[in-house]
């Protein structure tokens, strides 16, 4: 049965602010500052917090005191001296922290009642986000993120606080990795991506890929990275649009960086609202789940609850599913007619489009058909019966009965139902089908004949956070049906297993263990990477070749009825480039529920053997067994 | 102030069993094997729950039906029929999975069917024990992991669970690891080491290393490993009585497993049982540790709880401290003498035993002192004034302070104090003497000196689980005080940083700011490994060469005030060989508190350049900083 989202939300008008990098902020620039923004169509402003040439201004001053250090600071030395417009106003603290620094114990000092003092104050303002840049130097980052948890957390209670770091340096990632790693995912620190003329080596994509699972609040765009068109207007590169464009799609806060000599800096803001403006049209899956990316939902329970009117209605909107369904049955129709045909549309919901479909079908291809349309949820009922008498006829006939459990007065060709979920089995489409194959001939056909999940490892901070949040073992052991945007497929999703229908009765086993099912798949690690789980997908063959998929690379086009599927881990699995993992699922069966069970285990964890070429890769630790004996999450039978 | 027990725990009678591996069991065995237990000297059994050539008694026999896997078991097939003698009695799983069996998904189904039933029935006997041999094949591991979690832990409520593992096979460890790991550190899951003829390559210090840090319930020893001696009785070699000897020591079940002919088994555990008797007797420390093994303590918080007075005693046992603060003071007192000394002893304690030795320094160089004897606690004032009166008499003046605040009549030519913690700093020395500094001559010293924490990345499963036993993060973030046995010190302790007395003022800065410290040191692991924390140390110099230490390498001999100190982490992290690890350790100073943040490294996290050589080392998940802030944990001011 189909899984996505309920509402919709809208889109946030673009937040465009301006920064000017090569010009000395003098004490009380603000005022000037904020008046050029509204004068340029800016929304908001980046200032540093102390004016250029006073102590500090740039960094650690070891000539100031410590005892200086902890003052309050001078009014003569502030750029923003208030807190009017700090709802608008960006903070900038100056680099700090390099390898010297954090070795003397003095200087560390210094820097750390320096970055405490700033930052204390732009809390006090109220501005809306601190920003602070990613120290170049490898060994500066320890103590910088112990700065931002022992500092800037807890005086930022109403700000964001964004670590700016340049997407040009290839070693960035592993630092910034590094930064929210020892954070511990902290969800205050949040990425701002520094995008300058230059550009990483590689393809834009893989570039992208790198960073689309991060954090991402906001971008800077250098005015250095731009060009002039004909008529003398700023616009970006190919190469750059490319990859500015993706990104836009999250509505980040996009900063215009002046780094260059005076210019108008209304052109650019021009230019700025003018990409988002231009966006392409997002597509018909995408306008469907807007405001549902990356929002997690349970999985539905269709056996244990029945569904309400307007989780019906959400599932039938989706016309791509049904004429999938409609030309399956004709095709099965075709194959098996011309004789009378009687198919069984089992879970037939409040208006019946399977109904619709297999009536469609019969009239293309000139089979008649006799249809029962089964439905176990007395309020679907209602409509049904209603339908059946205005529109259907005698045609079909309404039964209501769950479908496990129907005594049915003859048997039938055709078998319809469509009760898949995100990850094909999750919603018990393989149990349903067993309990009602008896009414299906010998030689009778189940549409669907068969699906196959799909998964591959994940990266998203924004989902394993947002998992995390519950701060229970239970919710990082619950798999979700989430629209997921924010992520990096980490490698290409493979087939986990397969269900086909009919089952052949001698290989029916007793307490359904025929559907318990133990799969291992292999993936190789395109980058260094955070595994944060699993992205689950499916294929399902409706009938020969007409097919359904939520798989990424042969998604149905414009299918809206399911949403992916997320497993999260409880931590995080550091995987390196090139790096091999195995990750286990098992389908476990009990008297009252089925369940999954999951775990992520780099390969050097198993026998050199099996990871011995290309190379040894390194062994991570192994995450455990997510919800062992179903001890967190089930799907009631 | 030393740190270690308060109470002692006897030792219990060694346990030694016996299992027949070449003669096959018949049904109803179980009351033979008793007798024979009985007649042998033994105190249990091990018996397989199948008769042999039973179907399944070797393991999942294809031609058994799911159904009569689901079916009880029959009693004529069964070796123990009946719960008598179950708390003498060990069950024996025979070994189910390999790679073949867990990819076909029939057989994968019916050998979970049978080990569920086989431990079913061995957790309804009730019996001490069950060992499950650890799959040979690495592909086998994640499933084997899964049936324990899912089947033998729900259904063995009081009986012990022991994989039994190899310990010749070199790449048993790993297996091992992942199993563990998978099943989340679970307590129940047990080591048997299985120890045969051949011993695995290389010293056999670093055998024991490899398994010190495991959860060790049992040894198993094949008769096959023995020799005759010239009597005719069985013995171990040299070789295997020097890896044997130290395992002892953990006082595990030893199994005598008879692998060959039949020979008299008693003469085995007549050998074993002497093995036990004959155990070195244990040192000072380990004597006074007795019961106290790796049994977590908070450490003391002196300043803000008095003390009590049986931890005073305790303290005061220990005379090798007071034999070097004697020999510190009497070496001090030459240098400054002969003129008469005023020498000041801060936290003097109920008995003031620093006094004492003050007082027989003096008689030893000759020198004369006028001893201030100082306490903030006022219980332990009414003893110490008793001592005074009718003791020590005039050369001793008693003074009821806190010495941070005390106006001293006169100034002193030496401060001697112990506020020493595990950690050496950690009981805040340095904030006390900063604060009594004051009393003490420009030129006057410091008893100690200084003093340096030691530190080094340790694997021990049972230090991990039993500060994670509380399920609270900051159970995990909170260091401490424990004599620490099972486990494996994964590197030499290296030095963290060093305190210095007294402090030349120009250094001082406010807010304590001068005894904040930052560290970072850097392990290469000998072995691969899962690190649960950091094993902490010190050394102290009294005065000149005259030094305390907890180090082991350096240890002060028969010293025993103060154990170990462990610092946890939040998950273990999975190291290779040959990694390096880079520890990060910050001791952060507040208004009202003392506390350590920490978090563990593997130096690929860090830029490539610090790693790149010998070899690339592998990123691990770098820990998060723990006890950010003092959030879980810090030292009272």
């Amino acid at each position: 049965m189909a899984d996505t989202a309920s509402t919709t939300a809208p889109n946030a008008a673009p937040s465009i602010g301006y920064e000017l990098l090569r010009q000395p902020a003098q004490a009380g620039d603000h005022d000037a500052l904020i008046q050029a923004m509204e004068r340029d169509g800016f929304t908001f402003v980046v200032a540093p917090v102390q004016a250029e040439g006073t102590p500090g201004a740039a960094g650690v001053d070891a000539s100031v005191s410590a005892a200086d250090l902890r003052a309050p600071l001078d009014r003569a030395e502030l750029v923003v001296q208030g807190p009017d417009f700090a709802a608008v106003t960006v903070a900038a603290v100056p680099p700090m922290l390099d390898a010297a620094t954090v070795k003397d114990e003095v200087l560390r000092n210094k820097a750390s009642l320096h970055f405490r003092r700033l930052v204390h104050w732009t809390g006090h303002l109220g501005v809306s986000a601190v920003q602070v840049p990613l120290p170049s130097d490898a060994a500066a980052i320890p103590e910088f993120a112990r700065q931002l948890l022992a500092h800037a957390i807890p005086l930022l209670p109403y700000s964001a606080l964004w670590v700016r770091v340049p997407l040009g340096d290839a070693d960035a990632w592993s630092r910034w990795n590094l930064v929210r790693t020892l954070a511990g995912h902290h969800v205050k620190v949040q990425l701002l991506l520094d995008i300058g003329a230059d550009l990483p080596d590689g393809p834009t994509d893989r570039t992208l890929a790198r960073w689309r699972g991060e954090p991402l609040a906001a971008i800077s765009l250098r005015t250095s990275a731009f060009l002039t068109n004909k008529k003398g207007y700023p616009v970006l590169s190919k190469a750059h649009q490319a990859l500015v464009r993706p990104i836009l799609v999250r509505n980040p806060h996009v900063i215009v960086s002046h780094d260059g000599t005076q210019r108008e800096l209304a052109a650019y803001q021009q230019y700025v609202a003018f990409l988002f403006r231009s966006q392409p049209a997002p597509s018909v899956i995408d306008q469907f789940a807007a405001g549902y990316h990356d929002y997690l939902q349970s999985p539905l329970q269709p056996l244990m609850d029945n569904l309400e009117a307007q989780t019906y209605e959400i599932f039938e909107r989706d016309p791509v599913k049904y004429a999938q369904y409609q030309e399956a049955t004709r095709k099965c129709l075709v194959d098996r007619g011309p004789q009378p045909q009687v198919v069984m549309v089992v879970g037939a919901g409040p208006r019946g489009p399977l109904v619709d479909c297999v009536l469609r079908a019969s009239a293309e291809a000139e089979v008649a058909v006799k249809v029962y349309a089964v439905e176990k949820n007395a309020n679907a009922l209602v409509s049904l019966r209603h339908k059946q008498r205005s529109v259907w006829g005698d045609q079909v006939e309404v039964v209501f009965a769950d479908m496990r459990t129907w005594q049915a007065p003859e048997p039938c060709d055709i078998l319809v139902s469509e009760l898949l979920g995100s990850f094909g089995d999750n919603e018990l489409s393989p149990e349903c089908l067993d309990g009602v194959q008896h009414v299906l001939k010998p030689d009778g056909v189940s549409i669907p004949q068969s699906y196959t999940p799909f998964w591959a490892p994940v990266s998203s901070s924004k989902l394993w956070t947002e998992a995390s949040a519950a701060k229970t073992v239970a919710a990082l052991e619950t798999p979700y049906v989430v629209m997921i945007r924010d992520a990096t497929v980490l490698a290409d999703p493979q087939p986990v297993w397969t269900f086909t229908h009919p089952v052949p009765v001698a290989t029916m086993q007793p307490e359904n263990a025929h559907n318990e099912r133990y799969s291992v798949t292999e993936f190789t690690m395109r980058d260094e990477a955070l595994v944060h789980g699993m992205a689950g997908y499916f294929e399902c063959v409706l009938y020969k070749d007409v097919l359904l998929s939520t798989v990424p690379a042969t998604h149905s086009t414009d299918m809206t009825s399911w949403f992916p599927i997320y497993f999260p881990v409880r931590f995080p699995v550091a995987v390196s480039k090139g790096a091999r993992v195995q990750v286990h699922l098992w389908r476990a069966t009990g008297s009252h529920k089925v369940w999954y069970e999951w775990s992520v285990v780099p390969l050097a964890a198993l026998a050199d053997g099996l990871a011995s070429e290309p190379a040894r890769v390194p062994a991570g630790y192994a995450s455990l067994i997510h919800n062992a004996g179903g001890r967190s999450y089930g799907i009631g039978l």
